[in-house]
């Protein structure tokens, strides 16, 4: 249907059939429409732009790309951006303003009212990261002591400007006092008070706080919205639970870009430019290719055991895995918990010997399995020479090794991510990259150690 | 603040201050009630249930996990069932049941109203992942000809029973006609009529769609709820926003698990026994240890090089694990736009050829970077010994290899996941662990026929 429609509006724009492209457009989504628009160059983007009707452009603009904003942003006209930016919500204006060019974003403060202006300034004034930048200020006010009937009254005189009407918020002199949902009023007799419907124990956030936090919170108590306050419990504005979803899912992104070794891009996958990518994969990999020549360096020590007894040889890549491996799914374990708010740092203990157990059961596992394997390889003729020595003594020293590995590759995956995060760096990462080239150091070190002790070579 | 209230409580309880224990609880959200109950024994935690007035009971009930579920449920009398069941909202009722023993679900429905047996009984029908399975059908019908104050007036006086009352839903013969929100109502004259005021192009799921794409269109479109329709678009019931956002947690976190080699677990990591962890993470440990054994056969086929180039050794490390973040960087790139809906198995082109310039510029970077790295590292003295040969050329031909495998590696990394989806498997499988296990034999590989070239070492 999305291709279908791409194709019928690019040949509407070529025939320049205004008018039923103008008709096709407005029966669509304001997200449908946005995605539509980033398959079309600029200046058809534009041309389609000016058919939308004017709270429709709205809409639509805040669900464009960046890149696309600023482009519609420098085309259109004076009265156009006043249209456009004096209809958007608060928090979406904010959002648009805060990717562009300093000469867009004058033109625009420009062109909205004195009030826009002052709402629109007062939000760009908060830290990136704040509940404060993502908030919207327009929200439904109401007042202790009026009726039920009245609160309604304000309700429909002024819902229209609103951002969400669901939630009202009760405050005396500029002080939250209460919140009342609208199904509570509509549910309430007319003549009840609000101060008698509202709830007064009311969680709030502080305009300061993480955003992520406040998506969090959100979520837990399953609000549709949650009041933003200042030092003086003063309500300042609301965060809405459409933009609690878009941080959750921004931070997610975030963090399982980090966990694989990778700084975040800001865009999506095709908007970032090759170069961009690169950049952000560069640092890491460098740091670990780096780091990894310490495994390289401990493996060259042992030269006269691998020359000894070739079939060591075979066993390394296995070792290294796996020792990797079961260390990067205990720091998944914590990384995710620590972001869903499960586990925290004062749970270290607990969750050492949670894993030590887990890590016992699983190792002693792989460790028969090996040894099984390696006779079973070795009665085949796939594996190197044993050196003279007994084929069931080489399976021993790995499988031996493998258990110490894993063991001790889970107590790194799971400490690492939470002292990480004790100390206030991203706790992600420590996820896989970081935790495999620390395991395949010790890996390596732990086999050839049990090794050279148990088919005495000398070192 | 929590630690402080779940030792108030348990201190009230073991006092068996229950006036007091009743107020502090019936002051507190039903989200941290539950999260109190959850640190309490069995016998302590029925006590305070029943301190709850019977709304905050069935709230808080809905925020327990399954294991205090099912035990109160085993706890409290018939009739206690009774009240928190028919009070419970049909979908928490169906979340509840779903995890609970045989025995328990029957005595639950014998004692709810026929009214909720049957509402419950639909929604079970619907299979696990489907929407319908977390869908309720507690929503606000209207008519087409009401007038804004007859659907005003039926909402205030239907509401109180409705999960949610913000979106209301026109139907005609069941059939779905329009959506109107609270807000348009509230805002509209009271003359006009429900049929102008509506939204008719209604964007609604099935009940058998995937609930991740349901939560997906919900989130795309900002909606508080999505009407959920039969083959004959009668409507049937409605998904919410939270129930969307709980969704699309419980996916990312599948995800982020199985991305790390493990079985998802059902409940929280504490929740989940220490065997029930080995056995989610031992499966694909094994896997990919009898995998990693096929790098191990490659490297030993070229113990003559090894033993005649000392130095080559102390490299595998570093080019097997840079190769497998390569890799995964590009497979989790790929992962997490398959699960945010970016990016599409027709994309794999355009994609091949952006991680393929991706790759050119983050090679040759690492490659430099560690043809200087031998270079520094071999006038200290730390490399084995370059068996007569000029330490440029070992450099070189490292560097060499570390380029190619780094390409292979994002390309392997960047196809798998996408073909993965494509013949509908888990894209996220081919995350980091299988990705590396992959580049590890091409790496060891591809190195080592360099290096024999290069050497001239016949094999």
């Amino acid at each position: 249907m999305e291709e279908k429609n791409i194709n019928e509006t690019i040949e509407l724009l070529e025939q320049k059939s205004f008018p039923a492209l103008k008709s096709i457009l407005n029966d669509m989504m304001p997200a449908d429409i946005a995605l539509l628009f980033e398959e079309l160059d600029n200046t058809d983007k534009v041309i389609a732009f000016r058919l939308l009707g004017k709270e429709l452009a709205a809409e639509t603009f805040a669900y464009l790309d960046s890149d696309s904003q600023i482009n519609l942003t420098q085309a259109i006209s004076d009265k156009e951006i006043h249209d456009v930016f004096d209809r958007l919500f608060i928090d979406d204006a904010v959002d648009a303003i805060e990717e562009m060019p300093a000469n867009v974003v004058t033109r625009i403060l420009n062109n909205t009212d004195s009030e826009t202006r002052k709402l629109i300034n007062d939000i760009l004034k908060y830290p990136e990261r704040s509940a404060g930048s993502i908030m919207t200020v327009e929200y439904v006010n109401l007042r202790r002591d009026m009726t039920v009937s009245q609160a309604i009254e304000k309700i429909r005189r002024e819902g229209s400007d609103k951002e969400t009407i669901y939630t009202c918020y009760v405050t005396e002199n500029r002080k939250l006092v209460g919140i009342v949902g609208v199904s509570t009023l509509l549910t309430s007799k007319d003549d009840q008070i609000v101060e008698d419907i509202m709830e007064k124990n009311v969680i709030s956030v502080s305009a300061y706080d993480d955003k992520e936090d406040v998506a969090m919170t959100i979520n837990k108590y399953g609000f549709i919205a949650i009041p933003v306050v200042d030092k003086d419990s003063r309500l300042i504005g609301i965060v809405t639970v459409d933009d609690a979803i878009e941080v959750i899912q921004q931070e997610t992104t975030e963090d399982i870009s980090i966990m694989a070794a990778m700084e975040p891009i800001e865009e999506s996958y095709f908007k970032t430019s090759v170069f961009s990518h690169a950049k952000k994969r560069m640092l890491w990999l460098m740091i670990l290719m780096i780091s990894a020549t310490v495994t390289g360096v401990v493996m060259q020590n042992y030269e006269n055991a691998i020359s000894a007894f070739p079939i060591l040889v075979s066993c390394i890549p296995m070792l290294m895995d796996t020792g990797g491996n079961s260390g990067s799914q205990s720091a998944t374990m914590m990384i995710r918990g620590i972001a869903l708010g499960d586990i925290r740092f004062s749970d270290i203990f607990r969750v050492v010997f949670k894993e030590f157990r887990i890590s016992i059961l699983v190792s002693v596992a792989l460790g028969v399995v090996n040894f099984v394997r390696i006779i079973i390889m070795h009665s085949f003729g796939i594996l190197g020479d044993t050196g003279g020595q007994s084929v069931y003594l080489i399976a021993a020293i790995v499988s031996l090794s493998l258990i110490l590995v894993v063991i001790l590759a889970k107590f790194i995956g799971c400490t690492l991510p939470l002292l990480a995060d004790k100390i206030g760096l991203d706790a992600a990462l420590m996820a896989s990259p970081i935790i495999s080239t620390i395991v395949d150091a010790f890996a390596v070190f732990i086999y050839f150690k049990i090794a050279t002790t148990f088919l005495n070579i000398g070192f």
